[in-house]
């Protein structure tokens, strides 16, 4: 079972434009070296995020990518989700209640328990902290 | 994200033979048809199970598939990882620590804090109580 690694690229790149100075845009390059990720899948994670209103996008000569207004509140949850669809730990939970057994399986109890627990850390980490912490990172880094 | 169809059986057919009198002992397609799995995969998942040491199995007419000795203290955690391996919620947790990342990304300890919250709701998850639980409801169901 693993999430998807263009959900943890997501994950990375959202923490990286929430740790910018607010309104600050950077062109794909420059976000791809940041991240180190290759410039052709960074730009299809980029495409999700914006189709999902996580991330504004402007083109030309002083375009780039920037957090969408109010993202700051997105939790880690949301970016996943806007790339990967809703979690779904096994066929067990599948949201369409296509399995007969779920009314007296006593595995599905806990399925649906485990990923409760896996959802709400990730729900509870916003991208606003971890973009600070980041920031501290580099700084720290640096000097 | 999702843990495979395997491991779902596995939890399936343990949950089974715990909800069995100690010692029971059942031939693949009986078993098969109890847990509404192909007899071909269960076959694989059983072996699987047999190799981790939570299934004890024998051949001949009077053969088949049991608990192994001290298998109902066994938790969901333990047979899903018979199957699947150590549960890893995505490259970033990679026990090689191949990951040069780890040390300054704010998203790797929320990555760890969900890992750890999801299995630690399937380590407490005991066969035993499942099994007791799959027994009442199918006794529920015959009256």
């Amino acid at each position: 079972m693993q999430l998807t690694r263009a959900a943890d690229y997501a994950v990375r790149v959202m923490i990286h434009l929430a740790s910018l100075p607010s309104g600050t845009r950077l062109p794909l390059n420059m976000l791809a070296q940041a991240v180190n990720v290759p410039e052709s899948f960074l730009s299809k994670v980029l495409q999700s995020l914006t189709r999902a209103g996580l991330v504004a996008s402007r083109r030309g000569t002083d375009g780039g990518f920037t957090l969408a207004a109010g993202t700051n509140t997105a939790s880690m949850l949301d970016v996943i989700q806007a790339i990967d669809g809703p979690i779904q730990l096994n066929v067990c939970l599948a949201h369409d209640g296509s399995c007969a057994r779920s009314g007296n399986c006593p595995a599905h109890p806990v399925w649906l328990r485990a990923q409760e627990a896996l959802v709400k850390v990730l729900a509870e980490a916003r991208l606003s902290d971890m973009g600070t912490h980041a920031h501290s990172a580099s700084l720290a880094a640096i000097n």
